[in-house]
């Protein structure tokens, strides 16, 4: 009924990923997780989880779960557990007993202060578990797994790739409706509600909240923004978008631009023209430099330097960033070497990673062309998940 | 576009309770909450944040954003923010010249041993945040924030009841289809598959995953468990779901119960009727007790003494939590004083608080008599959500 391939898959990668980073033991805790997640969860259990739980991999492949008595059954059913103990009363007691065991002499937990998708640890529940080590070696021999759930996260499986590419496909599908859509006189508004149908037709949902980031015109600000009521579709003007949907639990992202024709005009103003040829171009130096073992920054600076010499300013964000189950999906930043990013732009690019490629300019007087392509990592380069927008769609104004 | 008039009531409490539990500044961080929700930024926000962000409130009623510039419009137009300090490189300088200014005696943090609606500051945030504050007093003046957000989330506004109450509708008018709906030779797989459809026909979505949690004869485990294929309807046997809906962001969470016929049979059978009136006994029995100040493990002695008095044992849960934006909602629990519900069982209910009174009994060779109503504390007493089952319902063998 509930399909667990994904975590079949991702658990088959743990012990591989502990041994690389010399981990013994791995301890994810969480507890109402409808309420609040566990990032991590979703990739090695795949079910919310009401009672504190804790799912404990080892190098050795030993997997166990300790949760509640009414959360067991389902756990069991789930059948990627070879020992589960269900708890009435006192859990602290039983992790004790299993860490007892399997004396450890790591165990690694869910947080960092680098990468969001590894810190799913809440603050109260670390205290918890201190009090609850209390007195006993193993409150020393604690770590971050922040390199564990970064590659776990980021070491796509077949079945992650092709949720990843049905979504991209099914937001190109949405581009070319949207394109036919595109009327004179609508607002942001009134597009945001014709995407929101478009893609509630097909049964997905946006990739993030509010989605699509909508830009019509000089006057509106591109970015993570709400569509609002006072910019309306006008001849000589650019319409961008920042779109992606969920489909089967993994999300799309992606970034398409339009532009309106006046009438009688028939092809681009020049300064739009080179505008999109500039950003693409930019783009395709960066997908240039991806492959294995490239540090993510490079990719940055390939888009960046080929941006600024076309005579642009700096974009202020990251060229790329890791895709999957989540928008933003942690790990690897293909981002400048700013302290904003931490340690994220230098890990080295791995096959079966996922990532987007994304910038954008203002064009004064017409609005903003912004591009983002989805793309995939393999042992021999790469591979397009979403069709490069190839030229602005132009819409009969 | 987007509704915040659930975030407009809930942020006009917040500075009565800060001066009720001698706050003078609350401190809510969070980034990438699309993956990762901090639970209060649901009430004071209704946004989602890409950057650390931080939403400062304070007794006096300042309300401060510090955010990442792309998340900046958004708070903007949200409109309860009255200052809003957006950033592109350096987070921590920015929250601390805003603490300087301010200078509360106390900052409280989403921190919690106790709930976990109250405890969503992630390990390493907080460790982020001792080095931003590394060297100053702020330091020393960290506390948890469980109070404010239990009682800021039990309080429901008018808003948020109407929500729960339309949730409840709704989730009666799906049981009554459930039950035209139920015939023999049906599997749990099956009657699942029937309720998510009749969920999905009027736009809900169910309040938990995987739900509705169906329980069909005496075999099947009753409890938060996946349905199994297994069990098949027929005459003589009990049919138990546990569902709820998600609409408009706030859901319903009940009971049901059906009861077979076999062929000829016209009325339930004695230890069947026995248990369904003594399990809707307990339930009245607590909600007789239910009225504002008074502490919530003595609803769930009422009800754990009339049920085991009618020769039944305990049952191993709490016989309410509460309800609201989150099917286990935080705060005050209409629980046991046992060691694992810590003190959740020692808060007085409040009018506004909404809660489940719930429980059932296994009948020996039937199945499962369980029921769960919808309540909501008002200052004269309580008011039904749900309208209580009074019977069985019976389905023609």
């Amino acid at each position: 009924m509930i399909d667990f391939t994904i975590q079949n898959q991702k658990l088959d990668q743990v012990p591989v990923l502990l041994k690389r980073y010399g981990i013994e033991l791995w301890l994810t805790l969480g507890a109402e997780t409808s309420m609040k997640p566990e990032p991590v969860l979703d990739f090695i259990l795949g079910l919310e989880m009401t009672w504190l739980s804790a799912f404990i991999l080892t190098a050795r492949n030993e997997r166990i779960a300790i949760v509640g008595r009414f959360d067991a059954e389902n756990v069991r059913r789930m059948g990627d557990y070879n020992e589960i103990i269900p708890y009435d009363q006192d859990f602290f007691p039983l992790l004790l007993q299993v860490l007892e065991r399997l004396d450890p002499a790591s165990i690694a937990l869910n947080y960092s202060e680098h990468d969001v998708s590894a810190d799913g640890l809440s603050h109260g529940t670390w205290l918890k578990l201190k009090k609850g080590l209390a007195g006993t070696s193993y409150a020393e021999r604690l770590l971050s797994s922040e390199d564990v759930v970064r590659t776990l996260r980021g070491q796509k499986t077949p079945a992650e790739v092709e949720r990843i590419r049905t979504a991209a496909h099914t937001t190109e599908e949405i581009v070319a409706e949207i394109g036919r859509g595109i009327m004179l006189g609508m607002t942001e508004e009134g597009l945001y509600a014709m995407v929101q149908g478009l893609m509630s037709k097909r049964g997905v949902t946006p990739s993030w909240d509010p989605c699509p980031n909508i830009s019509v015109g000089a006057a509106s600000v591109a970015g993570h923004t709400l569509s609002d009521a006072r910019f309306k579709v006008e001849t000589s003007m650019l319409v961008h978008m920042d779109l992606g949907v969920r489909q089967n639990e993994y999300v799309s992202d992606m970034q398409r631009v339009w532009y309106v024709l006046r009438p009688g005009e028939s092809k681009l103003p020049e300064e739009v023209k080179k505008a999109f040829e500039d950003v693409r171009g930019a783009i395709l130096a960066a997908a240039d430099v991806l492959k294995p073992g490239v540090e993510g920054w490079k990719l940055d600076q390939a888009a960046r330097d080929t941006i600024v010499t076309a005579g642009y300013a700096e974009f202020q964000h990251a060229a790329g960033h890791s895709l999957g189950r989540a928008v933003h999906d942690g790990g690897n930043l293909l981002g400048p070497r700013w302290a904003r990013y931490g340690q994220s732009p230098y890990h080295q690019v791995e096959a079966g990673n996922v990532f987007t490629l994304e910038l954008g300019v203002p064009v004064p007087g017409f609005g903003f062309v912004g591009l983002e392509e989805d793309v995939l990592v393999r042992e021999d380069g790469l591979e397009w998940l979403s069709y490069p927008q190839e030229q602005i769609f132009l819409i009969k104004g």
